[in-house]
């Protein structure tokens, strides 16, 4: 097949075959999202981080012993190097989180051996021993590195990884929480397992392209992050915070809506390009919001009631497009109402989708060819330099 | 076009239109390389880095007083804010430069606004004079972190850069050369010329995929350092010259290449996907090898002559196959004679790309859609959850 050159050019590569590829699959007309042909809404509900890291990373879901193992090198990669942690306060205080995480993972290649070969890569000697090491590593830091950076720039001193603890339940630990309840820990722990792959998105595509010229796992993630870091792919959940909080009441909701389309305005969090029905996460975390609510009674914000009425108002005026709500907009309403700061969500998207873009790095080393498409040329022909002077 | 869906999958996009573009053209058959429609090899002779910058990223060659502000504002973000300075000073002295230069990268935002505007690219309220300062500070930083880093991880302090000096005088001078004679400065600048841009390559294809997202310039240049990093791209140049330095003598290379061809290994700097005849960027740099060569008679290695029987040797045995030496071939051969250390060879390729990947996101900040290209689903169907007790 590698012979076809196509001579129609679609903007963003919409439709276009970029890879073969196990890690996961979308159904958008029937609203299934599955990681190795397992149910997102099985995993969220029955399974873990970790477990699911494992189950996109190899492909099947671990055995117990599998699980142990895997589990215990992320654990103890939770615990950072002293010299990552003085990088983090060499930091200006108010380097955005995004930015914090990739210089940071940009860093790893010092502390970590992450070099790729191309000499092994091309005799296929990497395998699966080799890509948990990594994978252990970069999952396990991630957490760590954006729990110490919000302990750092408030002038307070990273609190170490528990290794009792789950990776969720360590995450908001680390940040410092001090009543964590269960179903804080569960519902942590869930935002993870959703996040964790969506098939050939911009970030997880970046990562690919950069997987393909062998570098480092860490610059692999690094290059990820950038792309996450984006307004229109990672940040939409502050996004949706902040529309939602912009509004005063519930009841004027409805009002904002109209003008809202009135004005063509974006509307944050309703819609997906993939999904013609409500994203299937979106589903899950609907309910999550309710428990979450409920064990709160009368919780800080009415955040929530807004965004159920806004739900319903678009439900009401948009679901004929097939614009529902998306992941991002119960995302970001738990994590806000958990207590996590707003430009702290995108970097836990991070922590999550690192599993999906090094299953997909894995993929790419088990069978790599270097990214290089063409382009339509549209500019000036020759022409002849002209000095300076004469210009 | 948009409705096109193509099922036919070409493994690293090959043949596969990514973008409509006027940056640069390739004709691989005739060795044509141009930018903006200038051929190659007078904008190597006869124009500058700052120049060739400013053709690459507004499509023209600036007329006097726009090559005056435009160089103005480049040489002025040569001075690196201190903030970033002690970033720098608190990394590991063993950081791998690239990786230096991609956390360095990710902390711009910290101090110069470079946050994109999701509304004002929808709404085209973006023009040149935007994207002369951002991508002035980029390329204005650039070579001053590479030699900052080069001086810190030696215990030596930076050097402020001269205001004086071109930014290719400039960058010798701050990684601490002291007779920097004219033809070293202008080798320096027409390396850079030349090697800023290249068509879709995978970093810049990284640095599109990532505006895509409407991530901050620097998290776009961040990206493309990881896919630049990746040896299979960027780090080239460094293995040739670990290459020739490996042979013993001029008159081992003939044995080794066969020995080499029979094991069916790499022959670095050789060959290139794009180009079935001499890289023209390669015709130019052997000429300034042999003047450089020259200025320095008996200079400290041999290994300009075994690279000239190299490329005989390789041109009796491959040139039916269309494999000539490209750029990579001598640019570290240059780099070497004039002293600077192997492991800064790509930071110096990125200093130089940085031109060509922003040229590319302002042609995306221009005509925007997020990159999410398809995939051909190969892994499992339907499977439901077992729990782990009987896996």
């Amino acid at each position: 097949m590698t012979e076809t050159k196509t001579h129609l050019y679609s903007p963003g590569l919409v439709g276009v075959i970029a890879t073969e590829s196990s890690v996961s699959d979308i159904n958008g007309e029937k609203g299934i999202l599955s990681y190795r042909g397992y149910s997102i809404e099985e995993l969220a509900q029955k399974s873990t981080f970790e477990e699911t890291s494992y189950l996109l990373l190899f492909g099947e879901l671990p055995n117990k012993s599998e699980l142990e193992s895997f589990t215990k090198k992320v654990t103890k990669h939770r615990d950072l190097p002293d010299d990552l942690i003085k990088i983090l306060k060499s930091l200006p205080k108010n380097t955005r989180p995004m930015d914090v995480i990739q210089l940071a993972v940009s860093s790893l290649g010092t502390f970590y051996d992450l070099e790729v070969s191309p000499e092994k890569v091309k005799t296929k000697q990497y395998n699966n021993d080799y890509f948990i090491n990594v994978a252990a590593i970069l999952i396990g830091v991630l957490g760590s590195i954006v729990a110490a950076w919000d302990r750092i720039r408030n002038d307070k001193d990273p609190i170490p990884s528990d290794s009792t603890m789950t990776y969720a339940e360590n995450f908001l630990y680390m940040m410092g929480f001090k009543n964590i309840t269960p179903l804080m820990s569960r519902i942590m722990d869930a935002t993870l397992v959703l996040h964790g792959e969506h098939t050939i998105n911009a970030s997880t595509f970046t990562a690919m392209v950069t997987s393909s010229t062998l570098a480092n796992a860490s610059q692999v993630v690094a290059s990820a992050i950038g792309s996450l870091s984006g307004p229109l792919h990672g940040g939409a959940n502050e996004k949706v915070v902040a529309m939602l909080e912009k509004i005063s009441s519930k009841e004027k909701i409805r009002p904002w809506l109209d003008d809202t389309l009135n004005k063509k305005n974006v509307v944050w969090g309703m819609g997906h390009r993939e999904y013609s029905v409500k994203d299937p996460r979106a589903n899950i975390l609907t309910d999550m919001v309710q428990e979450l609510f409920n064990e709160r009674k009368g919780g800080v914000t009415d955040i929530f009631d807004k965004a159920i009425e806004l739900e319903k108002a678009c439900g009401e005026k948009l679901a004929h497009k097939g614009v529902y709500p998306n992941v991002d907009f119960y995302s970001g309403i738990l994590y806000k109402e958990m207590g996590i700061p707003t430009d702290i969500f995108t970097p836990i998207f991070a922590m999550s989708r690192v599993s999906g873009w090094l299953a997909h790095w894995i993929e790419q080393i088990l069978d790599n060819k270097i990214f290089r498409p063409t382009q339509n040329y549209v500019g000036s022909e020759d022409r002849p330099y002209v000095v300076i002077n004469e210009r």
